[in-house]
């Protein structure tokens, strides 16, 4: 679906192309170009833009395709990026689309599949900033790729949040099931984010390090705050998927510590009921000759016993911690 | 086993070449190539197609013993690849199997060893293209290699439905014995796998960064497509074996905690019974003055006496989460 | 906040500079600089340094919103750098801060942000050393990272401490659930310090080996010695970590082993009261005919009996380490 | 000990040279050389050696110290290596030997220590090949280190056969214990193999890639192929390693499982013989007014109501998977 | 404190230099060098070697405050390389101390602090063999470097020797807790010697390879020797570790495993008595028509049952390993 094809001069917007215009749509000027954004890209809309602008095919199919890991790849003149969108969906779930994006020195092409965020602000706020927007299709394209990977951002800071969570009640009784349970959940999403992120950084070093390709060449700077995010973003990433690693540990921990503390306790009360069983057992005897049978206050002073002893205990299991 | 061997020129088919045939097959024209396609090869069929295409003799042993570790190798102007093919058995188990596949100027051999999966259709599909077969025995060459590789894919789908089986009973009680059984298998297949997949990375790598092989030259953006996919199948890889290396250790703390919630309720029961017997006990005493038990309604009261304890008990026991 | 802006000349101070001269600051001599220290600037006063100075937009954002990760940055001539502060709260906690620095040709920006710490000393004992300060913005620039650094040194002695002391209790019994819990508050204040750590490592090493920054370009070995002190904290902190994981098993083994013994006390002592209770229970059967019950010292001798297998019993469950 | 010391030239050869002649042993021909094997050397005759090829002090003092790790060190244009051997013992276990390699322009020089297989076919199959050993004393490197690196593979499949009779007998109970010691030598014993593989692939890599060393200029391919069976190993050696670790993580949960059963059994056992006593002590009590104790059925009517309470127990116990 | 202060000219020594001569030490002849030995030096003796030799600042502000990490630094012509000691105390403890040593064209300078091991054997070896010595200071450095790196050799074998302790009785029964206390224990010895070996290994590497320094030109060959060795002790030592990891998981095991051992027993014992009181139980019961309790041989019969269930059960337990 095609949500905007509009021709550029000078960072000022000249007009929107229809997508079924058949003239080359960029041949105008020197310093214009095209910027088209798609939606869930059909292959006939893709065949169109492939011919406007002599796309490789191998990057075509893969934007047909979808399911890419990010990356960033060149096709002569024209780059081609994949980024992977990260969004929350209303029952609170982790989902991935792909933002695919094709760079070439008169053109900018992103096709978005499977995502519900659009990127309609992206263009909106370049259209408000002309002396930015005149730099050209790689300024277009860093853009895009800051407002797609600044959205990590929050994604990552709530599964920090679920984290601490989890941490604040991981010392307490009862808890380590449901806490494991997050915790391995929580260590699913941020493989989730983590393959989103990883792919990328080494693809976006390429951007402003080394051998630039030559559409990039001027904007270098704006492609290293992009990478620069995305190394925070995977030492935070790194940093919570220790930290999840060693709280498993440490509830495995808690639970055989909480099962030292039951069996502790059901070993104090067995014995204390035990010494109950064992005067018992011995006073109903039957022997012929048990003098204290025949007290007249044997009951109660074998009861006071019974009661004595029991209170004895249950006082030294408290003291040694097991009740 | 010899399957074909065809003569092609110009990305068209000419004519099938015998096996036995004694003259230089290839040496008609420039631009024409021969394709050969053995199965399960006996050494003398390897010594004629090492005489005619002049083999180096360590990559044609290779090819004989089998056995090896997935790699593409140079001798002089003549790659040789070593690919493995992963099949799911009838029954359900992966085996591997190899495809031995030697490239030169003018020629394309594929030797495939302990695979049921044919590569016919590579043959079938480049017949119909004859513009990208005129690219010559790299073509060939890379559209082999994608076969072998894309057939990947759904075995390591397969591998990842099953785990998300295993996530899906994880937390159920009782489960955890067949799931780390599961888990630990699931462990080996990836082990499986990652064996075709890691090596070929490194080696795919090099037939379109750096130096590349002259034969592989104009088709670059091919090979890197296949690394790409490669990448992809190594990145689902590590994210299952630390998954299942979580799973693993979630499912160890499962058992601990489903120990510990069976150690509380016999801890509850025993509780329970031993404060019948103790009653029972006390009563059962030889005492000769023991007022109640001469009382007209002293059992059924020390009945209801015990019963009352033990419901008390029983309650506490439940809201406590013991029972 | 504005702290100090003083213009030095040949490493002595030539004077102050109020925040709203309007004329350019530095452009009075060449071998002069320009030292401004701000704490938690506004965007008013970094808008002013930064049409003094010339900085870069993505460096000044950065400053402005904080919470970067720790690196080294050239814009053009300009250096832009990260630091973080690690400190310790009134009640033991760590915080961190950041003091973001620019260093020019002729100017040094710092700018401190959530941190309780100055850096008043490095001002000072550089206006005691014109020697040192003539170096220029490097040496400032040098100073004020040694002195961040430096800082990191007793927080790293503290949780080394901390450390020892949780080992030093590690095999007493009942201290598991403490020590684990402490151990993985450890843990994450490491993650914290080397969250400051890490990355710094990598940018210094830029500072003065390979392409160096034209400014560092005379002051190389100031930085490789800052290098090498934080090459010196990571092996500590890797240090840590790697024996906090460490600690976190032996403290899990040692619950298992307490619980072990437990059981053992447990089983011995249910031993005991059951052949109590067994004995008891068979002189409380109703035969009719029972001699032993008839014996005029039965009683005493049934008593002493059980009173003799109890006194073995606990013998040798002694000898065999069970009580 | 001396085994072999020979002359060949061309491939050929030529005589048998003592080791005590003085005479310069190799001056007689450009494409002669000397390949001499000793078996643990005394320093007479390494000092003998010495002499006659100028080795470097350092590698011959290696040669004789022996317990080095496997390495290849160029001395000016004498190559100095350094293999290990692994052997099973006729007790089944593994013991390390050494073979050290010098080789020069016109001399091949190996020592043999510690190890009871002989080297002696590598001699043989090179006589009967006197094309291959024409190539030279680099030809007999390769011809030794390929030996003695190919006697590694019996070595791993035994250890992998090992690891599939613990995998096979895993998840049968009781078993848990031996399996974990199996496995824990197991562990060791790869250590050993590794020790032997792993430093030797970077020494070998140099010998076909990169700067090599001028003697083994012609024999590249032949280099990689030894480089190619190591990689193998590791590779092999690697699995193991994971699969070893995970197998015991698996056998620890066993232990854990097979736990769980026994307690849940024990508490269904208990349960049943506590609602038995618990029957009988009331039945035991001595109140005066027990109406059912007077009945003529009331005991056999008791000892039928207890059997069935305790076959519906044990029904419900087995239904739950208790017993 | 001075240990000794040596002029050597061609390798031989000319006379003592006493440490207050203010004349310059080194200024007599090309080929002469001056090797100094300190031992925990005061700031003023530093002070005078500073002056002779032109020590830079930053070396020397390091060789006074002592605890840095393993290095070697170039400052312009002289290297600055930092050594750990480590060391057995009587009691049986690790501790380390630290050798500085700083290389120049015509002088070597060692400071040795906080070492009870002295190098004076260094000296003695050196002066014996003219023929090396002449080599110049870059000798003393190797001769130097080498005895602090060999002694870590025999640190090395006694933690293997004690780990090999530890396997030794790990599958005894009751010795776990003592295991993972000395393997707790070995592995933070293993930690302290890593801290003198890993950080060496890069700096030892820069001194025979790339680009080399001045003074340790001609000696290559000697720095690839201790850089081998260095090797070495990094395997054993990654080796230890490795197992130390393993043999901590499997000590937990045992303890898990003997847990079990004890369970079944205690279960066994309690099965065998519940049965005893459970016929007690219902022999003991008050019904008024109980035939057996009137037989003549009731008593002995019941005792007689009572044993033979008992001794079914217990064979039962038996065979099946509960007992």
């Amino acid at each position: 679906m095609l949500i905007n094809c509009v021709l550029y001069q000078e960072g000022r917007k000249v007009r929107d192309i229809p997508m079924d215009e058949n003239s080359c749509w960029t041949a105008e000027h020197e310093d214009s170009f095209v910027w088209v954004a798609l939606k869930d890209a059909t292959p006939e809309e893709l065949a169109i833009v492939q011919r406007q602008f002599g796309l490789h095919e191998l990057a075509v199919e893969d934007a047909l395709h979808g399911h890419q890991r990010p990356k960033v790849e060149e096709y002569g003149d024209t780059l081609f990026a994949v980024l992977h969108t990260v969004e929350l969906t209303p029952t609170d779930e982790l989902t991935t689309g792909e933002v695919d994006i094709f760079v070439g020195r008169n053109f900018v092409l992103s096709v978005r599949n499977r995502s519900r965020q659009n990127l309609l602000q992206v263009r909106e706020r370049s259209e408000r900033e002309p002396h930015m927007l005149r730099h050209g299709p790689a300024f277009v394209f860093y853009a895009l790729m800051d407002a797609v990977v600044d959205r990590y951002f929050p994604i990552i800071d709530r599964l920090e949040t679920e984290l601490e969570q989890v941490e604040d009640q991981m010392f307490e009784p009862g808890t380590s099931q449901a806490n494991i349970q997050r915790l391995y959940e929580l260590k699913r999403e941020i493989g989730t984010v983590r393959h989103a992120v990883a792919p990328l950084i080494d693809a976006v070093h390429k951007l402003f390090s080394g051998r630039v390709p030559a559409v990039c060449e001027n904007n270098r700077e704006y492609f290293r705050d992009v990478f620069d995010h995305l190394l925070r973003m995977q030492a935070s990433l790194d940093n919570l998927r220790d930290t999840i690693g060693t709280a498993i540990q440490v509830n495995l921990a808690n639970v055989a510590i909480e099962e030292s503390v039951v069996n502790k306790r059901l070993a104090a009360w067995a014995g204390i009921f035990a010494v109950i069983s064992a005067f018992a057992g011995i006073w109903g005897m039957n022997f012929k000759y048990m003098p204290e049978l025949e007290w007249h206050f044997g009951y109660p002073l074998a009861l006071a016993t019974i009661a004595i002893v029991c209170v004895i205990l249950y006082r030294q299991f408290k003291k040694s911690g097991w009740l």
